[in-house]
């Protein structure tokens, strides 16, 4: 949190002691004043602007520093003046360690006598004193350097006052002089700014994912009947062929019996109703258990083997909330709470009553003990290889609860990741992002047009959220079954894809209902008819139609293309049809560049211009120039800066175009990152 | 400046003992997170914004606090929901005193169980173990209330659980108790944002002054003949007459005789050139001295007296540099810089030699003993009854001195205004500001088309920069005769005029070159020939062709007219003419509204369309409506959003509009200020 500041009285002591004449201003990225990191992974880099200037007539410089926080001593890099007392510089995160970063400014006296020399030259005004000034500011220079530096130093403060004029005036402006005199700056007049910023750095996989989510109990051998972990483990090679890399599933704990849901969410359900994963725990055990009907925990450990045999990982899902059979409900009762009639606070949304889930009451006087039990739930199965956890609706607990136990569990697993399933306001989503979570949730399901898309997208990725909110776009969950894919077709669902995928570097299905296309709501409700969460399904993942393929082809296209293991590199193109989205990512050096052309109407052809701006790409203007459409294999030849391009949603809905440099890029495009 | 911020280990206890859920970020107006105030004047009032939100399912609410910072108590004013977690309310400032202000929010579990209430009420769902809920809400509260606030909640708390379901339900919603519980919730479950911002609050005239710059030096009785005090105070009278209330006296300390400067500046001089004032001190004193032709200490103090009466009040210029024969340069030779050659270092922007001027150097090791000098002349002068300074060149001094030196005599005299003279980059023009200065020079000098004045007046008036950034526009200086004004005729000098005194509540004219429509430049610079900085003008005050009316007009208006008091809520208009600026300003209520029209071509009738926002300013869309021209006393009618108008620059430059609000706005423009 801030801290706090009060008015306080000038001193003149105190004041006049530090004097430093700098000013820095406005240093970027920094999030609510600092309080928060911004977040990278390995590879990544950082992108450092600040206003440095001073009062005076003395020239100002300005150093980036930045190091790994667990280093003693800075690293520095000079920053380059854009104007207007802006500065720019950038780092490289080499280590997956946290780093911080700093500005420091100096007024540069010898830089500032340099300037006024060359003038005097230019003027023909003979310098006699200036060079004796210049050599006394050598001499002071030299005094804070050591060795050989102090010996040139010396040498040079001779030489200016004892050689020849036009000499000494040649020798006064050397580069090399300038150089030294600048690696020898008084640091007691140079002003650091006040704050150390810090970078929490993950591992790559939490800046570039592609997650599958599926129910491992529909995965039987025999239809219709509850599949264990065993059977399903069949599948893992599938998924992983689709080129996913997080496997990520619905809580695998006891499921409970009091008041558990039937088919399609009803109240009363059959004996043979399995209920809802989300209602966590029975006599058979909570949130460190494993439901009998999926296996044993030998079972699960084998699974999570077969998975990374597979290079997959497998994501947890956490949902802090218990059936009214959890053993917590009897060991810890004061972790709920309790109504005046002696019954438990079952979650509610009056009038709906949602009687198998009952919320901890994070306020207990308990709760000590409480978020202790929590935590400790993280790293039992952190303990057990999971490293990747799914959080449901975090929004409905503490955000303070969330800062602590993120920080907490990261400190034994820095490799843990976290994402926060909640759909909330957008500044929830966001301080739940500050506070810790790696990835996030978004709204990218319910976004459709093109304003739509490039206002959202902008947002991410341009302005202070692309710096700690790590999107990951589902264009369908188990909770959802979005408007525009609820009786869809084909194109619809390879639109979805196509967006998901090459918007944000991180993205997830919930398969195999996306990959076949499901496309049956529940009447009224933006939620699938015949619910996975309540039953038991027998997917023919070969059903005709399937998009496997498309998946198939963009995951490769995502590994291939560093470009897209971005997302706050995207920019939007214009386009003369507002039913044509087009957009390019491409890496700092612009080695690789993407561009992506999609057509948002899944029921008619559309065409139209596309604007290039081939300046910025590094492409030269007036030669053709090749467009790979990786996607269909198509190669096309452009010229200039406007495409003509059309899309029949039945054929091809989107181009996914393979652009290449052919000029190195003479302008200041460097920091787009 | 900042304060040092590290990684914190996160800590359960003290994480867990705070537990607060609600969460308070991007409070403003806050400048450079509350390292600096915020300015305003007596009368004024302060639009806060936040973002208040709490994860959970309870309601939030938000408080302003604010008080007075010698007050121990806060004032409380509830917050509005803006929606999406964005909360605004506003308090006045009543007091000419420092003020501090914070936002408090709470997550009110009351209200979270009277909206749940209502909605099971709706769902005829009969809730008596939610009314022993609310019961124990209330009977908790209860304990926090005291006398009959605490006798009223008991009875009420027993009443929802023994009366009748209905009556029950009925007291349990009722307006009264939902008041009485407002007032007693739980101070510990609240959060306050952790920083007291502050509101520097400065007396009226700081935000509203026309200020007059003239040498008393060319008003003596005799043409060409240095005047005196006695003599100049004659003209005190007319200058008050055309409305202007500051008047601004270039130094009048004794003018050094070496090096001094000759007429239009040149390097040599005749024995009866006066010199430039800003030459300050001779063997007759520095900077507490008066300059002898000019008079005595008691001359001077009749001539602030005779101000006083003719409500004039003096501002002194503080130019904190020294001629060579200063007293200073022998009494204390460590505050100036020598040169190897044990000459004093003089004001040098190579090639050019400024010898008759010898700066300070802030960083001397006497400069404890240098800086409370400098002070001193602040207070001296203060004490001769001087409250309002205009600091030459202030951005050739430390940024530290001047936030200390202003802080220092604001605590002796709280009703100093300081005025920056600093032409230079915006950034450092900003933070003098922020450091202190009262009011600032701007750019408003080089701004011409319609573009540029909407950019700089929208930067001006709706950024950070409005909160602590006090424009005060000057058509012309001394210093300055602006491209657009050489060799003008009388609408170039009228629509100067009307800019700067509309646009800005705080605006300056140099006279009576200004109002005398002089317009002859030396050749090749922006400044006027035979400059009177370096000789003694003899001014012929009723020239032909003078807009002395326009002026006295102008002042009129804007005394009359509270709109033009406050230079934060200037608005613009579009128009169909580029070469029509159009902008209105309005009192927060809107009681007082004015519009002005300005033609930007001083050479050619222009006309065109002027678009109007009815609704905004509160007048009805479908009815004729008065337009009273307060500059030509014209009276329009006028209907519609969309008006004509046809300016001829020889017959009237601009329309200065008195419009009249016949509706009371019903919609949300009411913190626009």
């Amino acid at each position: 949190m801030a801290k706090k500041v009060t008015v306080k009285e000038s001193n003149l002591k105190q004041t006049i002691s530090a004097h430093p004449r700098v000013i820095i201003e406005k240093v970027t990225p920094q999030i609510d004043g600092g309080i928060f990191p911004i977040k990278r992974v390995v590879g990544d880099r950082v992108v450092v602007r600040a206003n440095v200037f001073a009062d005076g007539h003395d020239q100002v410089k300005a150093d980036l520093l930045y190091r790994m926080a667990s280093e003693s001593n800075w690293h520095k890099t000079p920053m380059k003046s854009l104007g207007n007392d802006a500065w720019i510089a950038a780092f490289s995160i080499e280590e997956h360690k946290n780093y911080v970063y700093t500005v420091r400014g100096h007024a540069c006296e010898f830089s500032s006598w340099c300037h006024d020399l060359k003038k005097r030259v230019d003027a023909k005004r003979d310098a006699p004193v200036d060079l004796q000034i210049g050599s006394n500011l050598i001499k002071e220079a030299a005094g804070r350097a050591k060795g050989e530096a102090q010996d040139k130093l010396l040498s040079w403060a001779e030489d200016l006052v004892k050689k020849d004029h036009a000499i000494a005036i040649k020798l006064a402006l050397s580069e090399e002089l300038y150089q030294l005199m600048a690696e020898h700056f008084d640091l007691e007049k140079s002003v650091l700014y006040p704050q150390e910023l810090i970078v929490h750095v993950d591992r790559v996989r939490a800046g570039f994912s592609s997650w599958y989510e599926f129910f491992p109990r529909s995965w039987g051998e025999k239809p219709g009947v509850h599949g264990t972990f065993k059977e399903a483990a069949r599948i893992l090679p599938k998924i992983a062929a689709m080129g996913f890399d997080i496997i990520y599933l619905p809580p695998i704990h006891p499921i409970g019996q009091a008041f558990r849901k039937g088919k399609n969410n009803a109240t009363t359900c059959s004996p043979h109703d399995p209920g809802s994963p989300w209602a966590v725990g029975s006599k058979d055990g909570g949130h460190k258990a494993i439901h009998p009907q999926l296996g044993t925990m030998e079972d699960f450990r084998n699974f999570v083997k077969e998975a990374k045999q597979n290079n997959l990982e497998i994501a947890f899902d956490i949902a802090f909330q218990c059936s009214q059979d959890h053993p917590y409900l009897k060991e810890h009762p004061s972790w709920f709470s309790w109504r005046p009639d002696g019954t438990v606070q079952y979650a509610e949304n009056p009038p709906k009553k949602y009687e198998d889930i009952v919320p901890f009451n994070f306020e207990t006087k308990d709760r000590i003990a409480l978020w202790e039990e929590l935590k400790s739930i993280f790293i039992f199965w952190a303990k057990e290889g999971v490293r990747v956890f799914r959080v449901d609706n975090p929004h409905t607990k503490p955000f303070l609860f969330w800062d602590w136990v993120i920080s907490e569990v990261k400190k034994e697993f820095p490799d843990a990741i976290f994402l926060a399933e909640a759909f909330t306001r957008p500044n929830i989503m966001y301080r739940l992002a500050k506070g810790g979570f790696t990835q996030s949730y978004t709204y990218f399901t319910w976004r459709n047009t093109k304003k739509e898309f490039e206002e959202y997208l902008t947002e991410l990725a341009q302005t202070d959220a692309s710096e700690f909110f790590r999107p990951n776009f589902w264009p369908n969950t188990p909770d959802i079954l979005a408007e525009h894919l609820q009786h869809a077709k084909r194109p619809s669902f390879v639109m979805r894809a196509v967006l998901a995928s090459t918007m944000s570097s991180n993205f997830g299905i919930y398969g195999p209902a996306f990959e076949l296309c499901e496309n049956q709501p529940f009447p009224g409700k933006e939620e699938y008819v015949d619910n996975e969460k309540y039953e038991i399904k027998a997917w023919d993942w070969d059903r005709a139609g399937n998009i496997k393929d498309v998946l198939t082809k963009l995951n490769k296209i995502r590994r291939e293309n560093t470009a897209l293991q971005v997302t706050r590199n995207i920019r939007f193109c214009k386009t003369s049809n507002d039913q044509i989205l087009a957009y390019y990512k491409a890496t700092p050096d612009f080695s690789n560049i993407i561009l992506v052309i999609v057509n948002l109407d899944p029921h008619h052809t559309q065409s139209g211009h596309v604007e290039i701006p081939l300046h910025t790409l590094g492409i030269v203007n007036d030669k053709p120039y090749p467009a790979h459409d990786l996607l269909t294999g198509e190669k096309f030849t452009w010229l200039g800066e406007k495409t003509f391009v059309e899309l029949n949603p039945v054929k091809s809905v989107a181009h996914v175009i393979l652009l290449t440099k052919n000029v190195n890029r003479d302008h200041d495009f460097e920091y787009y990152l």
